[in-house]
């Protein structure tokens, strides 16, 4: 699933990642509550600590007393100790994030998506951004885990493969996770965008009961990330959460499924900003399809809405109707707990969103009476996707289980 | 989650559940190959399988040579050593199987469930069911490990209650789990249908890769069950699988959601006998909506076009397609790799289902050229939510869990 750079760090064996997991999540365990929460001895958490402390990924943070007994110090992770990097190629807008292993954004760079141009061109201009980046942080390489990377569907997530997805225009079966791999040296990992997003959302979850939830991902297309049972659901291929083809709109446009209305061609932003364009809500001045003329346009419609035009408003509150629509499907086929919605389109269209949707889910869901689903906008912000991909990084590299690609079990 | 009974028996400790589930599942392990398969040591394995043995759970099956060193003597789950009880509360069927240790069906009845009944005498007479069952087998009720009740949705899966199913008519929050405990002594779980489904399916599936799959379940209602990475998806409240109102016919008729076309609406088996009426394919002879009246007129319907009555295969035909519709809304979303179709209804219309669904699905979902999707029938016939209530039983009691419900970790 990774391809394995040569030089990269690795963190440690299966309970040095229980431990770190622990020290992670906890803000501020001692040896004595880490050997309490993970079952392990006191002695191997002393003798895991001890090597933690002694390559620099925790640190002795400070001293607890609790009135009994000895005061105890707690440990912390040392953010500068390990990094990853996180790229997101929307067609619309490449991120590239660094993030330390606690979690903080270091650096970042975001630019518009090149239109109209080769794969081999964007992927070009992809790694250039990556070195600016790395090289702008002043970091460390051989710090660095890995490298994610979030791309829209479909992908081939084995052979580390964008597909053809419908919004970016030439691409077709192109190699990304090795071409990165190749220019960087760095393990590169390939992810779907919306389900990045949900690995985002997982990793900075608080610890406690298990997260059950669908990232409702707005960018150039419509997706859902989804976390079942505390696991992120990937599906066979790598390819779960589409849900463009959920007919929201039973008097909407033809699809090219064959039904009517379906939520990709109802309310993705193009067929939203094509809608607005024939009933003369906003002016036709694009040149094309391309993703920056069409979020241009979307920001127009959003700023005539925000201004009291009830055209616009009317749209856009059509438009929340079919994603809560959408939603209803998803929570009722999965009865999640929680819907979280973000991504590089959220500043535009959250507010318009959380006005009407946690409403009609409600309304809409056939457990309505029996469980509650609570709505809210990622803590991310629109980095998500790219903040998602190195959390994968992360994930693979502190989260304890047997088959851990950076923690080898030896 | 269960209700406890008072004189269950339990089955042992965590590490014996990891001992009988490879002997369940690998017909035929030997102690080396037990050691080897669950990391457990030589003699911890030894010391099991001898208080298995003691315990008249396990037997030695015979011996086998590899040719090198000494014949092993291999080991097999014992059926008559213990049983599960399965009922499956359907609008139109209540079924009850008695289910030994190694998932044989020893006993089994079935009837039309009483139409326009209050509760309490529906619960009345399948306890009677029960009890009949039971007495009928001639089992040792001490062995009985506990008793599972598949029932529509939804369902309040902590309280064991039965909420207001659309086709039960008069069933508002019906304690049913512990009115069967009560009655019988038995520990009880109560479990939704299409999940108990999707339990006797991966329950019986044979060792080897994750199972990650969808059982569309046919029968008063439609809905599916869902096993991902593995692990049976319940949702936060245990109401998982709905699917209903999912629109599968942008012309259809309209539905108490708000939207047109939902596939409750449009193929399950009451609109679909109301429709196949009003075209005037079958006479509407019904005095009314009673399960038993409608399956009666789909039997008439699926005969008619089995005799190559045009206008009746024609309907089924649009009842397929609108399945193989909201399979590609599950397929898209989820990305299984299996699709299994079964439940009561599965004999009248499984086999036109399985001419039109593969191709349709196989056009209609978005990782088509990525990720194969095999459909099938379930092996289980139309017993398989009884079976998959009964399944639960057995899977708490067998499956290595730490939080497992009969085996005690301490
Ligand atoms: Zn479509
Ligand atoms: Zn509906």
């Amino acid at each position: 699933m990774a391809r394995r750079g040569a030089n990269q760090p690795s963190v440690g064996g299966y309970n040095e990642a229980v431990v770190l997991d622990q020290i992670r999540r906890s803000h501020g365990h001692s040896r004595v509550e880490l050997a309490d929460t993970t079952g392990l001895s006191a002695q191997t958490v002393s003798n895991i600590v001890q090597r933690l402390l002694d390559a620099g990924i925790v640190e002795e943070a400070g001293r607890t007393s609790s009135g009994r007994g000895k005061p105890r110090t707690t440990l912390r992770l040392v953010g500068s100790s390990r990094y990853a990097v996180g790229v997101h190629l929307d067609p619309g807008l490449i991120t590239v994030v660094v993030l330390s292993i606690d979690g903080e954004v270091i650096a970042r760079h975001a630019r518009a998506t090149p239109a109209a141009q080769a794969p081999a061109d964007t992927t070009a201009v992809l790694i250039q951004d990556i070195e600016m980046v790395l090289a702008g942080s002043g970091i460390d390489r051989t710090r660095i885990v890995g490298l994610g990377v979030a791309a829209p569907g479909p992908i081939d997530i084995q052979r580390g493969i964008v597909l053809d997805p419908p919004n970016l225009a030439g691409w077709d079966r192109v190699p990304l996770r090795d071409a990165i791999a190749d220019a960087t040296g760095l393990t590169v990992m390939l992810e779907k965008d919306v389900t990045a997003a949900a690995v985002a959302e997982k990793w900075i979850a608080a610890p406690g009961g298990a997260q059950n939830f669908a990232f409702l991902y707005l960018g150039t297309g419509l997706g859902v990330g989804l976390v079942i049972g505390d696991e992120v659901v990937r599906g066979g291929s790598g390819n779960a959460g589409e849900i463009g083809h959920i007919v929201v709109d039973p008097d909407g446009l033809p699809c090219g499924c064959g039904l009517r209305g379906c939520i990709a061609v109802s309310c993705a932003p193009l067929p939203l900003i094509e809608e607005a364009e024939r009933r003369g809500v906003i002016a036709a001045e694009r040149s094309g399809d391309d993703p920056t003329e069409v979020d241009a346009a979307l920001t127009r419609l959003v700023h005539l809405a925000d201004g009291g035009d009830e055209a616009a408003e009317k749209l856009l509150r059509e438009c929340s109707e079919q994603v809560a629509r959408a939603l209803a499907v998803v929570s009722n086929l999965l009865d999640v707990d929680r819907i979280v919605m973000g991504g590089p389109l959220w500043d535009r269209i959250g507010e318009t969103l959380m006005d009407t949707v946690p409403t009609r889910l409600d309304e809409l869901r056939v457990a309505r009476g029996v469980h509650p689903v609570t709505v809210s906008d990622t803590a991310l912000g629109s980095d998500v996707g790219a903040i998602g991909a190195a959390c994968l990084i992360l994930d693979e590299a502190l989260t304890p289980r047997p088959t851990s690609l950076l923690v080898p079990t030896a």
